[in-house]
């Protein structure tokens, strides 16, 4: 029904993890309404996303080069190590500018039911990087789900005769969230994970 | 804090209509995760589409040709021409597929206090047209809004010594909706048109 160049165009902007059909239309109309310089822009700054990023060989992290700015950083301080899923996750946790440590991607979580093991993560690199340093406290940083719960439990237990203290990043109740509408699991968890008001 | 080409990729993103930082960050995540063939056909059809799609020379409807598929199809009754703002309700108007008629796109609507006068839009095509037709009934099938109220208005008027008769599509409770919910000047206009059960 569209003009074969539109259509193309939708069907492209739907192979997006999240987009709909209604999400495309919106998108490919968008671009016929751009400037061709702003699309030729888009068009190459795609490419050359894709080209240019690789996987930085130290902590698993998305960079442009072999190793990752983040792990280049002489002014960061190397004794703790922040264990994320996925590379959106170091972004997110940078923007906060609190934590100033080193970061490790595991691409994933333990997840047996899907065929997960611990050797398509990055784990072994992660020992190995734990042998070779001084890092004195490892924050795991994933999702609060069962295998998030898997993964930190595993690195713990694989961890356990290092003398490093391995902790896991705070689950509870969020800022500004009503209590009636949270689920019960994470309430449970608030309760658990009491502190006291100094 | 992004890599260059993740930055350069989520600045693209971001210049999309309704497309915020959040957005255009988890795009250029999805992008990294694609195929480079997938990538680089979205590169491609971006390029192609800029490039390929201009407006019918008869309704101005988007197309790749000098004259659109609606205008040329032999099939459609030539009696009817509905009036849209813009190439999008053209296509989910013909979703539907229960109208047959021809199409004439205004590209806009009358908007004075913006400065966008009947000379700016495709009102002088559109009275050519008619002229030159046998149309029976212009339907207007544009937004429910003072400007859209505007337009229609206009339309009629300069059609009034023509003997076409000059319809606008029903304004009023979308289905599904609550009735409590609905603003007061839709549940006035609902009533007003109120229809006979029959």
């Amino acid at each position: 029904m569209y003009p074969r160049s539109i259509q193309n165009l939708i069907e492209s902007f739907k192979t997006f993890a999240g987009i709909g059909e209604k999400t495309a239309e919106r998108l490919a109309f968008s671009v016929l309404s751009m400037e061709k310089e702003q699309v030729k822009n888009l068009s190459d700054n795609l490419i050359m996303a894709k080209q240019n990023i690789k996987r930085c060989k130290k902590c698993n992290n998305l960079t442009e080069n072999e190793i990752c700015d983040i792990c280049n950083d002489k002014a960061r301080k190397h004794d703790t190590l922040c264990v994320v899923e996925e590379p959106k996750t170091v972004f997110s946790i940078e923007k906060l500018g609190t934590y100033h440590g080193d970061y490790h991607v595991l691409n994933g979580l333990i997840a047996s039911f899907n065929n997960i093991n611990p050797e398509e993560l990055r784990i072994d690199t992660l020992i190995n990087r734990i042998q070779n340093s001084q890092y004195k406290e490892v924050i795991v940083a994933v999702k609060q789900c069962i295998e998030g719960e898997i993964t930190a439990l595993y690195i713990k237990n694989i961890l356990s005769d290092m003398n490093i203290k391995v902790t896991r990043i705070a689950s509870g109740i969020p800022m500004g969230a009503d209590i009636e509408y949270i689920d019960s699991i994470t309430l449970e968890k608030a309760f658990d994970n009491r502190t006291t008001i100094s």
